[in-house]
């Protein structure tokens, strides 16, 4: 984390890209946040407009601080799917609508500034780490579970890009041979069992009648034996799933965020629990809730820009 | 890798402690070996007398190394199981019979060198990924198959080793819910379905007469029906497990050793294929068959050393 002089006046003009929304801020090299801000991303308009509010925004963004007497030094700017982070390239965001625009280069170009693009998961996790719940650790695994699950492996602060910007793709292991057909081909998947999507498709399968994961999480805390089953499998399902996260990564604490950790002790307690049961050799990791919310992308995407500042 | 001046004398002393043998060299800073041989462990004596007789074989490698005109300049050590690389400490290698041994720092002591301390697959894979199979790669997962399983992901030249020493546990990964029980205490482990043990194992099983993985794979080559339905099976779930390899690591090129790798064509033509059908949004990575055989241990000794002189 760069540290400025007393009365440092820069800010970083962070946007974390989502398929529904744009969460946008100033933010402080301290990661504290000057101002914030949230867009619709109103996707099925097309990518080129999307793009298009993308710089506008941050346009905006870098406007406003230059008008509160702060100076704006860099642009970081998060989106979900694969992103080529060397090359500043999102060469495929599904629900954004993105195939290979080189957002970083658009949006350097419009402000003026110094960009940086990165994941929104992997950035999450750089935020989780560096000043949320993984703040203590050197090792960290943060996995996001909402509609979809995704991890990134944190070390010293940097998360793993991998040789094609597709690192960290937990959701995508399989744990369940004989179990659901994901979204992405193969059947019995991570994110196919254990996310909130799947929780609330396997519900509404058993029981006939609708309900989000929150629900069942809800009902099963109440005592309801079939959202009790529901949840019990999407837990024990991702204990597996992080089970072979820490095999393959050996990390000291693993953050839980995304929508699905909305659940708290729901969540966390059997999780914890049945990760234990699954340490054999390998040592048990600490398993914390993340801090920052929906804030995380937002917040890595101005500390990965920071960082990009400092390799110039 | 540190190239010396013309004419460089120096040499790394490098042993790899295995359960059943230790293989010794002389190799010099572009990891060509100026000198081999091979040592008995003999476990059953004790851990003592087995690091006596490592500090031994060392001194005695120092010695012929001066005698021929050389400087040995450092020694590295490379044992099974759980190493802490940073504090130079065997954690705990079950075969070998270590249990919280400070080798690194007896084996300085005793040669008057810097010393390394590795894991025998991290230091393996090390070697792959800068001298063997993987060396135009940038990242690289090296995956050992023989009486265990077990990975090394490295990435520029270095191999991970997470919070506790113990990271690439691709062995222990579930694979198969309703699968054999590991030696780990777990259900459906890889290395419980797909490892030479397990191979030969289900064959006996099944056929109710021994056979080693490697006759498996010969009779499964020549037709037998119960051979290849056992081979496939270890093929598959292989593909699986180097699948959610790729889902978290995300790497260029995968690099298969171990004993069951002997197989050549009739372990990587089908596990290629296999692993090609898992792919699905992940980029597929390279396939090759581990070039160095059992040298890799000893020469990823050679340069885990050679790593911590230039960072002194």
């Amino acid at each position: 984390m760069t540290d400025g002089p007393p009365g440092d006046d820069r800010v970083v003009v962070a946007l974390d890209v989502g398929g529904t929304g744009m969460k946008c801020a100033l933010v402080r090299p301290d990661g504290s946040v000057l101002h914030a801000e949230r867009h619709p991303t109103d996707a099925g308009r097309g990518p080129d407009a999307v793009v298009e509010t993308v710089l506008a925004v941050a346009e905006g963004l870098a406007d406003r601080a230059r008008a509160a007497g702060s100076t704006p030094v860099a642009c970081g700017v998060a989106v979900p799917g694969v992103v080529d982070e060397a090359a500043g390239v999102a060469v495929w965001s599904a629900n954004v609508g993105f195939r290979d625009v080189p957002l970083r280069d658009l949006v350097g170009a419009r402000l003026g500034l110094p960009a940086a693009l990165g994941h929104d998961v992997r950035v999450g996790g750089i935020a989780e780490a560096r000043l949320g719940a993984g703040r203590d650790a050197r090792h960290v695994l943060f996995v996001a579970i909402g509609t979809g699950i995704a991890a990134a492996h944190v070390v010293a602060g940097s998360a793993a890009v991998g040789a094609h910007g597709a690192a960290g793709e937990i959701g995508h292991i399989l744990v369940r041979p004989d179990g659901p057909r994901c979204g992405c081909g193969r059947p019995g998947c991570l994110e196919a069992v254990s996310s909130a999507s799947a929780v609330a498709r396997r519900y509404a399968e058993l029981a006939g009648s609708a309900a989000s994961a929150a629900d069942v999480a809800g009902r099963a805390a109440a005592g309801e034996e079939l959202a009790g089953r529901v949840w019990r499998e999407a837990v024990e399902a991702l204990a597996d799933g992080l089970a072979t996260g820490q095999a393959l990564y050996d990390v000291d604490t693993m953050v839980i965020g995304g929508g699905l950790a909305r659940a708290g002790g729901q969540l966390l307690d059997p999780l914890r629990a049945a990760l234990r049961e699954r340490m054999t050799f390998h040592r048990e990791p600490r398993l914390v809730a993340a801090a920052l919310g929906d804030e995380a992308g937002c917040l890595g995407a101005a500390l990965l820009a920071l960082d990009s500042l400092e390799r110039r």
